[in-house]
C-alpha cells in the first residue's frame, strides 16, 4: 500500500548570496515567495539570508530541514565560484551531483542564439543533483531544481526575479497544487484613510476578534503607512466560493464599524479610487499645491490613463507665486498668514476659476524642519477643496519628517476629494 | 592572567516577528545593524526571520550562537503574549529571568507622564535575564538587553526603528568601540547620472579590480536604482586618517575616468546638488512638467530649506493648459506636437519669463502605457532647461513602466540642470 503524497504545510525559505548581508541590499523575493506558498495553504516559518559560502549554506539547508517540510532556495545558481547552491544542497542531502548533458546544450543553444560561444563556466549550471527534477528556465541560463526525500522537499530557484517568479508558479502548480486542492489560502486587504492605526484598531480589534470562531476562522492582520492603514484579512477555505463568501461576510462586517473611512476592498490605491469618481462624473481636476511641492499631482498622475482627467497643477512655494499664479489675496496672506483656512480656500477657488475644472485641491502648509511656530507648528496643514458641491476645508497636524508630513498631507487631501465627492453624488459600488 | 575581552568578528542578525514572515512585511532593521557593526568590523554572516514562537525561536538563537560570536535580536520585547524573544533567550541560554523593579518604576513613570496607568501586561517588559545588563530605552517601554557568556554575546533589542537605532549605537559605542579601537570599515559612495549600471560597469570594473591588491584592499559594488548607479566603497583600515586617505585615493581613481557624471561623493541625493548648486549662485528655480506630472518639483521640494530656492511649477497636463499657462504658441505643439524639443524649449522659457527665475526646467514626455507612436514610443521624453548661460534641450528614451519613465526622466532633469549650472559657472570642490 503506498501512501498518497500529503501536501507539506511548513516551509522555510533561504535566500542566498553575500551582497544580502550588507546594508546595502536586502532579500525581497521571499515576498513573492511566500505569497505563493500560503496561496496553497503552506506557512512560512522561518526565513534565512546567508553568504555565498558552502560549508554555511550546507548546514543551515540541514538546520531548515529539520523545521521544514519544504525548502525553498533562491540564489546561487550563476556560474562562477560564488555560486554554491548546486553543491552545498548536495552536502547537505548527501546527494551526488551529475552534470545533465541536455542542459548543457540548452545552455549552449541559448548563447548560440545571441551568436555567442558558451562560456566554460556556464558548465556547472548543468551539475543537477542526484533524483531532482530539472526546472527549465525560459528568462536565463540556471534551470532550477526539484528534489523529494522522504516527505520534505527541496526547491532550488534562481536569485533574479523575473527567472525566479515564472520558475516558482510553474513547479508549485505542477507539484503541489493538485495536494492542496481545495485548500488555498484566499485574501482581501481592506485600505482605510483617516484614522490612526490605534483607532482602527480599537474598532477593529473587537470585530475581527470573533473571526477566529468561524468555520473557516479568517485572521486579520493590520498594517500601517503614512495616511493609510491596511487591513489584511485571509481565510483557508476548500473552495473558491467559500473563501470568497467568507471574506465578503467579513468585509461587511467591518464596513459596518468603520464606513466611509474604508476607501478600497479591492486593493486600489486612494488615487486610482479618486480617479474613478471623476471619471464617473466626467469631471476634470486641478491641484495648487504648496508644503506638498507636487506630490499631490505627481500622486494623481502616477495613474494611467490620468490625463482624462487632471488638468493642470501648480506648485505655488513662494507667496508671489500664490497671488501671480492663483490671485490669492495679498491681504489674505498678509491677515491670515499663507498656512490658512483662508489661503487654502483661496488657493482651491482660484484654481478652479483658472483652470476651468470641476474640482481643485489647494495645500498650503509646513513641512519642517524649519518655519513652525507655536501657534502653527511643523506639520499644520490646511487642505481645502472646490467643487460642484461647494468648499471643505480642514486643518491637519501631522507628525515625522518633512517626507512624511508630505506624504500624509497628499494622503490627506485625496481622501478629503473622494468624501467630497462621494457626499454629493454617491456612486453605487464603489 | 585575565584575558582582554577579544571584539566579536562573525555576527548573526535574528528578527523577530510573524508579521515578517508574511507576503506584506520585510525585516530591514537588520539593513541598519549591519551597518552598525561593519563599520566596527564585525561582519553579519546569517540572517534569521523567525514568528512570534517561543520553542523555535529559541532553537534559532541555540543555532546562531554556534555559528556566531555576536548575536542581535529585533523585535518581541513588547508586552504581549506574542512578545517571546526574553523567554526564549533564557531558553536558549540557561538563563534565569527575574523582575527589574527599576525598570517596573520607569515604564510606570513613562506612562504617568501621558496621565495613564501602566497596563498589567507591561510586567513583563520589566523581566530580565540574570547576568544581563539592561539597556534603557529613551523612545519606548522596553528597554534592551546585554548578554555575554564566554566568547558569546547577545544582544536584545526593541522592533521599532526610532527605539531600536540610538540604543545599538550606544550599546556598541560603549561596549564594542573600545575594543575595535582602530579597525574599523571605511565607506564612501559615489553616485552617478546619466550612463547605465554596464557602461559604469565597463569603465569602473578595471579600476576597482587592482584596488583588492592595495594594502588595506578597498572592495567594491555597484547598485543601479532607476536613474542613478552608486559604486560603494569599503575599506578596512586601522585609523580614520588611513581609511579616509584609502578612499580618497579611490575616488579619485574613479573620478578620473568617470569624471563629471559623479554627481556626489558625500552620499547627497541629485535634488540636494543642484539645491547646493542654486543656492551659491542665489538663483531660483521653477519647474513647467508634463509627463513626469509634478514628481520633479517634489522632489526639489524634498529638500529642507528649498523655499529657498524654488519659486514655482506648474504641472500642465492639457495641452491647453501648456498654452494657458506657459504662453507655449499652439502652433508649436500644432506642428511638432506637445512631445517636442520645440515645446519643450517653449516651456522652459515661459516658465522663466513668468516666474522671474533664473533657471527654469521644461518636461514633456510619453509616460505611458497609452499614447505612444512609431516615431514617439512610450518612454520618449523631452527635457528643456533655461538659465543664464543659455539653453539645453535632451530628448530620452526610457524603458520601463509609467513610474519608471516618470522616476528617470525627472532625474535626468536634475540631471541637466546640474549638468549645465556646473558648466556655466564651475564651482570648487562639489
Amino acid at each position: 500500500m503506498i501512501d498518497a503524497p500529503s501536501a507539506p504545510r511548513r516551509a522555510a525559505i533561504i535566500a542566498v548570496g553575500s551582497e544580502l548581508l550588507t546594508p546595502f541590499r536586502t532579500d525581497t523575493n521571499s515576498l513573492f515567495v511566500t505569497s505563493t506558498l500560503n496561496d496553497l495553504g503552506i506557512e512560512v516559518v522561518a526565513k534565512l539570508i546567508v553568504g555565498d559560502r558552502r560549508d554555511e549554506l550546507s548546514s543551515a539547508i540541514a538546520e531548515c530541514l529539520r523545521r521544514a517540510d519544504l525548502l525553498v532556495l533562491t540564489g546561487g545558481l550563476g556560474p562562477t565560484d560564488d555560486d554554491v547552491t548546486r553543491q552545498a544542497a548536495a552536502d547537505a542531502l548527501g546527494l551526488a551531483l551529475r552534470e545533465d548533458p541536455t542542459i548543457v546544450e540548452r545552455i549552449r543553444a541559448r548563447f548560440a542564439r545571441r551568436g555567442v560561444e558558451m562560456p566554460a563556466v556556464n558548465r556547472v549550471q548543468a551539475l543537477v543533483l542526484e533524483t531532482a527534477s530539472v526546472l527549465p528556465n525560459a528568462n536565463g541560463t540556471a534551470p532550477g531544481q526539484w528534489i523529494e526525500r522522504g516527505d520534505k522537499r527541496v526547491l532550488l530557484l534562481p536569485g533574479p526575479p523575473r527567472e525566479m517568479q515564472p520558475m516558482l508558479e510553474a513547479v508549485l502548480g505542477e507539484r503541489l497544487a493538485p495536494l492542496a486542492a481545495g485548500a488555498r489560502i484566499y485574501r482581501r486587504v481592506l485600505r482605510i484613510a483617516g484614522r490612526a492605526e490605534s483607532e482602527v484598531e480599537q474598532v477593529a480589534q473587537p470585530v475581527y476578534a470573533s473571526w477566529a470562531a468561524w468555520t473557516p476562522p479568517v485572521s486579520t492582520s493590520i498594517l500601517a503607512a503614512p495616511g493609510q492603514i491596511e487591513l489584511h484579512f485571509s481565510v483557508g477555505a476548500p473552495s473558491e466560493e467559500e473563501g470568497r463568501a467568507t471574506l465578503d461576510r467579513a468585509t461587511a462586517e467591518m464596513l459596518a464599524v468603520l464606513g466611509a473611512d474604508v476607501f478600497s476592498t479591492d486593493g486600489s490605491a486612494l488615487e486610482e479610487v479618486v480617479g474613478r469618481q471623476l471619471r464617473e462624473r466626467c469631471w476634470r481636476i486641478a491641484t495648487a499645491e504648496s508644503c506638498t511641492g507636487g506630490l499631490l499631482a505627481s500622486r494623481l498622475t502616477d495613474v494611467a490613463g490620468s490625463s482624462d482627467y487632471v488638468d493642470r497643477g501648480v506648485v505655488c512655494y513662494s507667496n508671489r507665486s500664490k497671488t501671480d499664479l492663483l490671485g490669492v489675496p495679498e491681504a489674505a496672506i498678509r491677515e491670515h498668514g499663507a498656512v490658512s483656512e483662508a489661503v487654502g480656500l483661496a488657493m482651491a477657488a482660484g484654481m478652479r476659476d483658472l483652470a476651468g475644472v470641476e474640482v481643485a485641491v489647494g495645500i498650503t502648509g509646513i513641512a519642517g524642519p524649519g518655519g513652525g511656530t507655536a501657534q502653527k507648528p511643523v506639520g499644520t496643514v490646511v487642505v481645502a477643496v472646490a467643487f460642484p458641491g461647494g468648499e471643505r476645508v480642514r486643518r491637519f497636524l501631522f507628525l515625522g519628517g518633512r517626507a512624511q508630513v508630505k506624504l500624509q498631507a497628499a494622503q490627506a487631501a485625496l481622501n478629503m476629494v473622494r468624501l467630497a465627492l462621494d457626499e454629493f453624488l454617491p456612486t453605487a459600488g464603489a
